[in-house]
C-alpha cells in the first residue's frame, strides 16, 4: 500500500493516526519529520506546511487540507503541477463556525460592548432595545460555511443577506453576487461576517473602500482568513468610530505577533484562530474515504478547482 | 369611557400612550402622578408600583404587568382582592429573551472567558474544541419564555433539558418536572438558564444545595428574577470555582446598589435588567385588546392564576 504523510503547523498527528487506523487498519501513516522513502507517499494530509514541502514526493497524487481553506497549499510556489487538492467539508466544523459567528452577531446586536462600558462606571441604565427583524446582517461568502451561518442567522429573525461570486438561493437570505453588487451589499450591512475562501480575488476584500460603504457604527466579524482584511484600514475605521467593534479570529500573521496593535485594542474581540477547529473524530471518515479512492486511482470528494482556488 | 392608569418604575408613559391611542383613539389614558378621579380607573398598566398604589382605585377591574412577570404585583400586601391580574405575553419579548440567553450559552460553550484570559497575557493558544452535541444545557422554567429559549438552544444542536412544575413536551428537549426531579436536572446541567416566574415556590431556587448538585465548572445564566438566586450562595460557588462564570441580568435589589460585589466580580457578566425589554410597539395591540375586553366586562387573555401566581 502507498503511504500517507502528515504535517501540520498546529495539530499533532496522534489523533489523526488513531482515527484513520481505526478505519484503515493497515494504513502506512507517516508523520513529519519521519518521511521514510518519499517515493511511497501518494497522499499528504497537511496544514500550513513550509513552501517546498511537497516537491520531494515524486508520486504524490493528492493533498488534503486539514481545514476548509486551501489557500495555504496554493501559497506554495513549488506546488507540483497536476496534484489533486482537496479540503475537508466537515459538518462538525460548519456547526462550530456558525456558533462562533452567531455568538458575535448576538453580542453586537444586543449592545454587549456598550453595556460593558456602562458597567465600568457602575451605571445601571437601559439602552433603546434593538429590533431583530430590522437588524441587517450580511455574510460574505455563501459556501458550505457561509450558507450554514446565514441560515442560522436568518432563522433567528435577522434581516439577512449574503454575497458570493455567483448567485446562491438560501431560504430567508437575500442574495447579492458578483463584483458589481459588493458595494450595495456592504451599504446595507450593519453586522458583516466574512466566511469567504481566500483567493487572489478575495484578498483584501475588507478595505478602506468597502468599510466606508457600511453604515456608521457597523460591526465586522472575520473568521475567514487574515488575508481578507487590510488590517491598517480596519484599524483606521475602528479608530475613527465608523466601525464600532470587530471580532477577529484570523490575522495576516499567525500566531499574532506580540507587537500587533490588535492584542490590546479596546474595540476588538480577539481569538487565536479557533472558530472552527479541525476534529479528527468527525473528519477521519471523510479523509479515509479520500485516501481509499486516491490509492485506487479515483478522484476524491471535495476537490478544489485550481483556477478559482476554492 | 372608564380610564386607564399607567405607572412604571422604569418606562415613561409616552410610548404606551401614543401606541394605545392609535388603537383606541378616545382612550382616557392617565399617567402617574396625574390620577384625576380615582373612581374612573378600571384598568392599570404597571411595573413595580410602590405597595399600596392600587387600593386607591375603588372600581379597579384589572392590572396588567408591563412585563411577563407579575411578582411585583403580588408583592403588594394591599393588593385589592378579586382584581384580575394579567401579564404581557409578547413574541417580541420572547425573541429578545432567547437571544440574550443564547448569547451567553454560546459565550460559555465556546470558552470566551478562558480565551479573554489568555489574551490578557498575549497568549496564542488553542483550547480543546468543545462538542455541541454533548454539551448539556438546562432551562429552569418552560413557560412562554423558557419554551422558546429551549427550542432555539435545542435547534442549534445542544443536549437540552428543561425543568418545570408540570411536565412539558417540547421537541428535542428532555423534560424534568416537579420538586423530586429538580436535583437530577441540576446534576446533568452544565449551563443553567433560569427563566422561571418568581413565586413563593421558586424563590431562592438557585442556592447552595442546587448549585452543589451541578457538575464542577458549570455556568449559571439568570434572566428570571433576582429573587431566584440566593446571592451569597452564588458568590461562594463562584469564589470556590465550582461555578465557573455567571451571567446575571436581574438582582435582589434593582437598580443594583453601588456596593454590590457583583459590579466588579471577575466571573460575572452583568446586565441592567434589559434581557427582554417591554416594547410598546409590539405590546400595544395586546394591551388594547385587554382594555377593550375589561371595559366590556369580559376576561382578558393571559390572566394569571392568583394561587400559582403565574
Amino acid at each position: 500500500m502507498p503511504a500517507v504523510f502528515f504535517r501540520s503547523s498546529s495539530d499533532t498527528a496522534t489523533g489523526w493516526e488513531k482515527s484513520l487506523k481505526e478505519l484503515i487498519p493497515d494504513l502506512d501513516f507517516r508523520a513529519w519529520p519521519e518521511v521514510g522513502n518519499p517515493e511511497d507517499v501518494e497522499f499528504v494530509l497537511g496544514w500550513k506546511m513550509p513552501p517546498g514541502s511537497l516537491k520531494q514526493f515524486p508520486n504524490l497524487k493528492c493533498v488534503c487540507s486539514l481545514g476548509q481553506g486551501v489557500d495555504h497549499i496554493f501559497a506554495d510556489p513549488e506546488l507540483p503541477e497536476g496534484v489533486q487538492i482537496m479540503r475537508l467539508v466537515d459538518p462538525w466544523m460548519s456547526q462550530a463556525m456558525s456558533e462562533w459567528v452567531l455568538l458575535h452577531v448576538l453580542r453586537y446586536h444586543r449592545q454587549a460592548p456598550e453595556y460593558e462600558e456602562l458597567r465600568r462606571t457602575k451605571t445601571w441604565k437601559s439602552l433603546p432595545a434593538p429590533d431583530t427583524a430590522s437588524r441587517k446582517v450580511g455574510i460574505l461568502g455563501l459556501g458550505a460555511l457561509g450558507a450554514d451561518a446565514a441560515s442560522k442567522i436568518a432563522a433567528l429573525g435577522f434581516d439577512t443577506a449574503g454575497w458570493s461570486r455567483s448567485e446562491k438561493i438560501i431560504e430567508g437570505v437575500t442574495s447579492y453576487h458578483g463584483a458589481d453588487q459588493l458595494i450595495p451589499f456592504m451599504q446595507r450591512t450593519e453586522i458583516l461576517c466574512c466566511l469567504l475562501p481566500l483567493t487572489p480575488e478575495t484578498e483584501g476584500v475588507i478595505n478602506a473602500e468597502t468599510l466606508a460603504a457600511m453604515p456608521a457604527g457597523s460591526f465586522v466579524i472575520n473568521s475567514g482568513r487574515g488575508g481578507h482584511v487590510v488590517e491598517e484600514d480596519l484599524l483606521a475605521a475602528l479608530d475613527s468610530g465608523h466601525i464600532a467593534y470587530a471580532a477577529l479570529d484570523v490575522f495576516r500573521t499567525e500566531p499574532l505577533p506580540e507587537e500587533s496593535p490588535f492584542w490590546e485594542h479596546p474595540k476588538v474581540d480577539l481569538w487565536p484562530h479557533v472558530s472552527a477547529q479541525t476534529n479528527p473524530l468527525s473528519g477521519a471518515q471523510q479523509v479515509a474515504d479520500a485516501i481509499t479512492k486516491v490509492f485506487r486511482g479515483e478522484a476524491p470528494n471535495n476537490l478544489v478547482d485550481p483556477k478559482t482556488q476554492y
